[in-house]
């Protein structure tokens, strides 16, 4: 007898970095030493504060079973005052809700904003959870192809075409952007907003790189343009906690009730010692950390943007913040290698070194872009401008 | 300008044990001692070997960034060794995914297997996040009414009954059940699982509970009986890290590629610091403090079940494990506590006792049912027994 299989709308578009980052353990299980580009996770680790706080909670009588699903109101206060420290902005911790992972954010805003069907408008090049995150929910994707000319994010015109194209339910923006690392400022942010604003959609803003910049601003926070947007962040990039699971959200008032209850229902809560520790992230120390940090990536970041003309690369996003460098290889490639993910592969074959390949953030471009990260830190990117100038000498 | 509202699917029914713990809170706030058997968290935490590793790891040049999806490959083979350990079942770890508690299992589950409109089938009373994120997901639930007679359990002629009426995607078991403790013993476990496989029924199985028993048995696992079936459990229970937010499930092969693409999306991967500090659950000093916090629950459990009589309980579940006792207090109720909800209230008020009424568990016979959790030990029970009795004896 046959089971009913998988459900369609399991049937998620796999990443090609899969195949890569199977590679690298690969190699590396063979001995080779590699240079990963690949991952979006900073190599500092969690601020020296927050462990040492976490280590101190393992030896202290408490419990730490569940917490409200919003998260320990500790944990939500210091939210409100960094609010206040970066933008100025009075955040009622009432609205800020502690999530697992910008991840828990995301799925749960989704649900709590938009109904099946619903248009949700992206930039393309852009990160494939939302799309695929959405998709999987039912909601309906409407792709803004946003090139070099466009800084790649959305422009007020492209809004206005996919609204003549029917309804719009909401926009997700992210600056700054994975993979490009494109800012939005704070004039484009209020136009876009407005038009979100002007025509009742919901307005998603990513802002888990913020912090994370090389233009002297932290980023701007969407809810200075319109409270009703939803902001999503995250303990994981500038504080460099990734697999700690930690993100959170600042909410609309309409939206605190429903997605409350289904993060209730769905999470039940984010981990809770992660979220004591959490607090020490709020400290002077921590901060100081985190900005180290930074500046390590623009040195990074400095080395590949001098390193671009003798590689030949092109459409080169601005990288104004976050860690990555998306760049166009369209002249690196031909017969030999057909598109970047063959050419990335026979780099990490031929070098070591592991680069993304575009079609994971763009299906329609992305065959010949790339996307390399910077939060391996500049000694490991010098190393890999290296090998990499050597391949494409080779290649040619 | 009024933006577009919540979503419909954002419209889950509030948590009648919300009121409570707020409740809860508001009395302690105000000094008030109070003994809640409200939530189903284990008080003894972690275990020391866990609590250990969590601490070292935190002095440690580890990055910790993020794992495979499906969690770190050492957690995933030592839980295959638990398999064998407990069941003598051979389990492959390929198999094995490790996911963001129960919860995160729950999820990834139900958008791998079932598509909008599926019909899933669910015993009630029972645990209301699997119809709420069911309903969620756009999923139609059919709820089997499983009474005192059933041993609140399904039985097959209910499934071959919801069969009548409409194709049939799924079931969910669960044993030891939340709410009522009830157990399905290895005989009817074989027998309905041979329904679902003769059905081509999806079986999802709860067994977050198994090693919570007082029968002798840990549970009897659903992949003895069928391989298509979906394993879910968690490290909240047995090992008492409700918070931690780390759990598993193991999967047929059929579901493995669809949930690894859904839970990539949604979720990344399950915490990492946990994971590696999970490890240490599986030594036998762990599972030794697991099992005497297990023989507690024992010892609160005869508590109860000794004063039933005296509190003029009836309905009783067997209360085969799990820490939960579900019993209907129909004889209590009058024009002066109309609901469990209302006696619950004043029991709170008056006696600061914390129990969960029935409503949650069951949206149609639960107005006159509660749920105590045995969690809090056999301290806190026997003063929370002897408070109701007086509690009672003031109501008549």
């Amino acid at each position: 007898m046959q089971h009913v299989g998988p459900s369609s709308r399991s049937q998620v578009p796999p990443f090609t970095v899969m195949t890569v980052l199977a590679r690298v353990a690969e190699l590396r299980a063979a001995g080779r030493e590699v240079i990963s580009l690949c991952a979006g996770e900073p190599s500092q680790g969690a601020p020296t504060p927050v462990r040492r706080r976490m280590a101190e909670l393992m030896t202290e009588p408490i419990p730490l079973g569940y917490s409200e699903t919003f998260g320990i109101r500790p944990l939500r206060e210091r939210l409100a005052g960094h609010y206040a420290r970066w933008y100025g902005l009075e955040v009622d911790p009432a609205r800020i809700a502690i999530t697992t992972g910008s991840s828990g954010a995301f799925l749960h805003t989704f649900l709590a904003a938009f109904d099946p069907g619903d248009r949700v408008l992206l930039a393309r090049p852009g990160y494939p959870a939302y799309r695929n995150i959405l998709a999987s929910l039912g909601c309906t994707v409407v792709e803004l192809d946003c090139g070099p000319e466009l800084r790649f994010q959305p422009s007020v015109d492209q809004l206005d075409r996919a609204l003549a194209d029917g309804p719009v339910t909401g926009l997700v923006l992210a600056s700054p952007a994975n993979p490009t690392g494109t800012m939005i400022d704070d004039d484009q942010l209020a136009a876009l907003a407005g038009w979100c604003r002007d025509h009742e959609v919901r307005l998603v803003s990513d802002e888990i790189y913020h912090g994370i910049s090389y233009t002297g601003s932290v980023g701007s926070c969407a809810l200075a343009h319109d409270q009703q947007s939803v902001i999503v962040s995250s303990f994981s990039k500038y504080w460099g906690m990734t697999g700690w699971r930690l993100g959170w959200t600042v909410l609309p008032e309409d939206l605190v009730p429903g997605f409350d209850a289904l993060a209730g229902n769905i999470a039940l809560c984010p981990p809770v010692p992660a979220q004591h520790a959490a607090l020490e992230a709020f400290t002077e120390d921590a901060y100081a950390e985190a900005d180290a940090a930074v500046a390590g990536y623009g040195e990074a970041r400095q080395l590949i943007l001098d390193a671009v003309g003798d590689l030949g690369w092109s459409g080169l996003a601005p990288v104004d913040g976050a860690f990555y460098v998306y760049a166009s290889i369209a002249d690196q490639l031909g017969t030999r290698y057909r598109t970047s993910a063959h050419w990335a592969a026979a780099l990490l074959d031929d070098q070591g070194v592991a680069v993304t390949p575009g079609l994971d953030f763009d299906g329609v471009h992305g065959d010949s872009w790339i996307r390399l990260s910077l939060a391996a830190g500049p000694a490991a990117v010098a190393e890999a401008v290296d090998r990499i100038l050597t391949f494409q000498r080779q290649g040619r």
